[in-house]
């Protein structure tokens, strides 16, 4: 297929994903949800107006991913992208560890940011070639975005690590502090073995995310650190303290009016 | 003129505000900004995931809107739109009081959204034939996407308020919280009886917005509360102790380094 899809299209299509294609739906669905949530906090509170703008155009792309891999997830078991986004406790949520990551300050926040769409575009190019056809569909438009948002984050890292002593100093800092979560992204498991054709291997994803991060950091005059790797589990529900401050405030409002049509 | 102009374009063009021009610019610049921090809030944490994709796209808008004032007052001073956003102290401000109204429940943000989205449509619809070129280019660009504003928000408020009882019930309170701030948009003063044909005069929207506000009031079964007229004062540098916290959180980045390049 190839061509855009929204929720509402998969709605009305009456698409239904087998259970496993949807868990696999919801790793990425949280993944971009949880993303979308740490980027909304910076709107009016980056170094400049114009890169407020840009961040928060970030999260609603990342947003927008995470409505239609949730919307075709919960096609599986008769529940809607908000039942998913709002009703589900932590030990729920299949997002990796490296998106719940504090914001940080703005070194950490573009550093993360680095990191995961460099993940995102790798898998979202391999994904929208999937033999699940809405998958394909969803990964389609969405590398378009993530694509961006990879140059986004190019572009910052350089100008950060490039810039003044202090903003090199702080994005060495940053990249201490996020990389031993890029590990967690790259690993198979049982549902990604029970998938073949339709999920993308993460594993098989490293070699390539590996070589383009390196340039950037060659050029950048940095490297990436090996200090130790983190647990993660976060694909089976094991979660760091973050998520759960990041999921009440998300969740709040939706929980204290079940039901209501608002 | 009456064609989309950026900051890049003020700044590219050599336009040079005259001084009370300016500050005209500035309550405008403000007021906006400060409603597009308070919408940021809501990212991922509005009731469905896709009414978070409406506020913070709304949010955009008046950010947008925020840096081509703030670009055009800061031409007279020698300053850009960051230097107007991250370094001013509180008494500097110009925004109204209603702006800086906290979030509240959803359905406070969405009372202030009918309010103050009805004000800009009215007083951008009249700026876009101000004397001055720069505003009324602004203005036109800007009352486009502040008419969707006022549909987006009266389309809630009538959800809310034709929805549930507790809907209802919220609605009503947070109309009696939010009118008593409604006064303020419309008062002369000094600096706008020095801008014939450039400023707005803002006594002179009220008719039309009040028939307005009313019809849609009426629909929805609610009456505009006069429970007490806020002293107001934001055009004067006197806010409340809102806007403090406010400019704290989106200002501590910047000034942690000023001068940094990021």
């Amino acid at each position: 297929m190839g061509n855009a899809l929204t929720p509402e299209d998969i709605v009305r299509d009456g698409r239904k994903a087998p259970s496993d294609v949807a868990e696999y739906a919801l790793r990425l669905g949280d993944d971009a949800l949880v993303l979308a949530q740490r980027l909304g906090w910076w709107i009016a509170r980056a170094p400049e107006i114009e890169e407020d703008i840009a961040l928060a155009n970030i999260a609603l792309d990342e947003l927008g991913h995470a409505r239609s891999f949730l919307s075709y997830a919960g096609s599986a078991w008769g529940k809607n992208e908000d039942d998913l986004a709002y009703f589900r406790d932590e030990p729920e949520w299949r997002s990796a560890h490296i998106f719940e990551l504090p914001n940080g300050d703005f070194a950490h926040t573009i550093v993360r940011q680095f990191a995961v769409s460099h993940f995102q575009c790798e898998l979202y190019a391999r994904l929208a070639a999937s033999a699940d056809e809405t998958l394909a569909a969803i990964a389609a438009k969405a590398v378009k975005e993530v694509d961006y948002h990879r140059d986004h984050s190019v572009h910052w890292l350089l100008r950060l690590a490039l810039g003044t002593e202090e903003s090199e100093r702080r994005t060495r800092i940053a990249l201490d502090d996020v990389w031993p979560y890029v590990d967690e992204l790259f690993r198979d498991d049982a549902l990604i073995d029970a998938l073949p054709h339709v999920a993308v291997r993460p594993s098989e994803l490293r070699p390539s995310f590996d070589a383009a991060v390196s340039s950037v950091l060659a050029e950048a005059g940095l490297e990436s650190s090996t200090r130790f790797t983190a647990r993660g589990g976060g694909r089976d529900g094991i979660h760091s303290e973050h998520l759960g401050t990041l999921l009440a405030e998300m969740q709040v409002l939706a929980r204290q009016h079940p039901g209501l049509s608002w």
